[in-house]
């Protein structure tokens, strides 16, 4: 079985080099990941410009591209592999809810599952998490667990693991996204040269993290595990679209 | 009725240029768009860096981030102005089927939406499309018809309008994305160091333009009209992921 | 006569455009500028990845690059043009002393020299200086002044301009370039993801401000010009440097 | 003694690994290079936005800024350090010629010396050399008589290496900068959006390269050393402007 490793953070992430480590056990690894942190890159594809690969004395392969452009290349011909699945991380933080549109990590999984690959994101829950063995070793069990029932149909998961050790673990549940208040403002600042700059405000706090939610799930030491579909239709407002273009 | 206009094609497009004209006649219009052009920035994010606003001699603001920083910024705290609608465009090109998720354009709609606001992208089909006058009309349309008829719900609305004189048109169709097919080969290539470098392949081929879909829509002639939802989760395989994870 | 003009801050800048309508009295012009701020770029040539031209609604061309790629794209074959000079800014704000190393306005003339075209840098002194058309106009005399009487070698100047109406200028003083104390130490701060940063402090004050500098010449009312050339060996140094060497 | 390293090809450069290498059984090695290749920098300074100081598991620090910045922020109070030599590569290719102008290893040394260091930086020759070992013991050697007979005054040198095997080198010379003729036209493309994109082309054949020169010097077998200074005032010409100006 074939893998493909990509992240958001970086080649030299921790969270990636422990996935790969663990992944290296059971599958035939091959990493392509962004050369700088791209966190917030979102499905970002680069088409200005064109791209290079490098291979780091690790083994790894960066691109001077964000997550989309990584999985997209390695995928449509930069490498001679096709890989049997995409994963993902370790990403250093949740990506639960609506924010899950602005992850880096969640687009490259997304552009394997665009391009046929089913596809899983791993992020670890947390600040400055630490548990990089608890999840890394989750994503190895999903792996296994693929190998011995393989998929029917394309998936595309998004896995939330929370910062514990493997042992404190409740188990894992199947759920929904949540949904975040509105983000806070954004925050007014000055720079050195007198001028004025804003940076992005924090994530609001979160709206619906009721039973069957990431947060919930994740809140409660289980382990989160969302399917996503990534058709953006509102097929609900159809039909009530329709009559209010009629008025 | 104040309206946020933004795009991904930069604040000196052509495009933003004929939607903010048509539209300061029917609504108080504030422009916060990207300095330079940012397509396929996605719902891209600046985490690593604050941002800075500026006003060019058209009165137009404009931000070294992406579209999704610009309305982020105008509607939490930048501008002192909360708008009734976030309207993206006009795009130079289409936006369609599951290229949407790539689309800046859409994205700074999306944003609108996740912040509360009803929220429009626009975009115009065609490799070097002309026909703006019809698009801004067809976007001045609809914030009429938003004047004398509210939206119930917030709603984000994608409207790909062919390239076509207005009264070619043969009507709109509310719809939703097609699909298309997997995306074509990366292009390898050489810079003049001799490095080998690689460029995003091109889109593949619509997969399912069949009747329904935006594709179908403008090859016969018809504005396309898609109620999105940002909610990914993909509800019918929740079931069966949980029969998976148990075996 | 033909002139390139180019800067560091951007297609859009109220100085460029300033020089630009005051030297078309005089000369055919032609702008090709950067597309954003690129204060700070010194002599950054873009060996990454291509450039594009494109053309604002003012018939100004720009490319997404740096200043020295401007000059470089524009003098080398982007257009068929071959300027009889190359003139660069308004820059706001000064560029005197040491700190020219820096500047992206001094590199924009700079490689016009390189290539072997006569250039001007213009700086406009002061915090948010405001006096353009009295830079404007120094320009614009210096051109007559080489259209009467040419350049018998090619050169390099660069000319800084106190910020005053024309009339309350003292002259114009030949200087050579001062010197600045060691830069203040960098800033640091913290994000609001709480990770810490630094900015680059502000320069260093002036160490060698003397009769004959061009900070004496600006600080007393006069224009500072200043010769420049880019051998940057120290020629001085050469015999010691042989001797420590055999030691 | 104290050495800051730095580099314009990133922290991860095997040029840069065989200096640390080499310089640290000499002296106390503290290595802040760029994260990703800025070759082609220049001088050039980040003012825009803040840095961020990273360390990777090699223990190197790496910026996310360009190699002027790596120096400035090393020196004005990023680490607690004040190093007594600054030096900068191993490049990977020449800096030779009036190209020194855009060189960022230069300007690493060139950030160094300006802010009172002794600085080296050191190139090996060719367009994929392979010799590191040959330029870090010619580093090592000079640290050593540093060590040995201080400079008497600040000193910014540099170091151009043949790409040979050390028992190969003939000597090294004192040499002055050669000079280019201009550099070759700027290289027409088309990418695959059908858009004209500009390549800038190679640099222009020698000019001057004759004995005495950093070319003479690396043609024939020696170790090129050139003393640089930073002040670019043509002192010969300033009595020729000052005559034309009163014409």
């Amino acid at each position: 079985m074939r893998i493909l490793l990509s992240n958001d953070d970086g080649y030299f992430s921790p969270g990636l080099q422990a996935l790969a480590r663990e992944l290296a056990k059971v599958a035939e690894i091959t990493v392509v990941a962004p050369e700088r942190d791209r966190s917030g890159a979102s499905n970002s594809l680069t088409l200005d410009r064109p791209l290079q690969l490098r291979r780091a004395p690790s083994g790894f392969y960066y691109v001077n591209g964000t997550p989309t452009d990584c999985v997209h290349l390695a995928v449509t011909g930069m490498l001679d592999m096709q890989p049997d699945m995409v994963i993902s991380g370790i990403n250093h933080g949740a990506n639960m809810g609506d924010d899950t549109v602005y992850s880096g990590t969640v687009a490259a999984a997304t552009e394997g599952f665009l391009l046929g690959v089913p596809s899983l994101a791993v992020s670890l829950v947390g600040r400055s998490p630490t548990q990089f063995d608890t999840a890394a070793r989750l994503a190895r069990e999903m792996v296994e667990r693929v190998q011995r029932s393989p998929f029917t149909e394309p998936l595309l998961l998004n896995m939330n693991v929370p910062d514990l050790p493997y042992e404190a673990l409740q188990g894992t549940r199947v759920t929904r996204l949540g949904k975040r208040h509105r983000a806070e403002p954004a925050i007014r600042s000055t720079n050195p040269r007198g001028e004025q700059i804003f940076w992005i405000g924090p994530v609001g706090e979160a709206a619906d993290a009721g039973e069957g939610t990431d947060f919930h799930a994740v809140a409660n030491g289980f382990v989160s595990m969302t399917p996503l579909q990534i058709d953006l239709t509102h097929t609900g407002q159809i039909a009530g679209v329709q009559d209010w273009l009629g008025q």
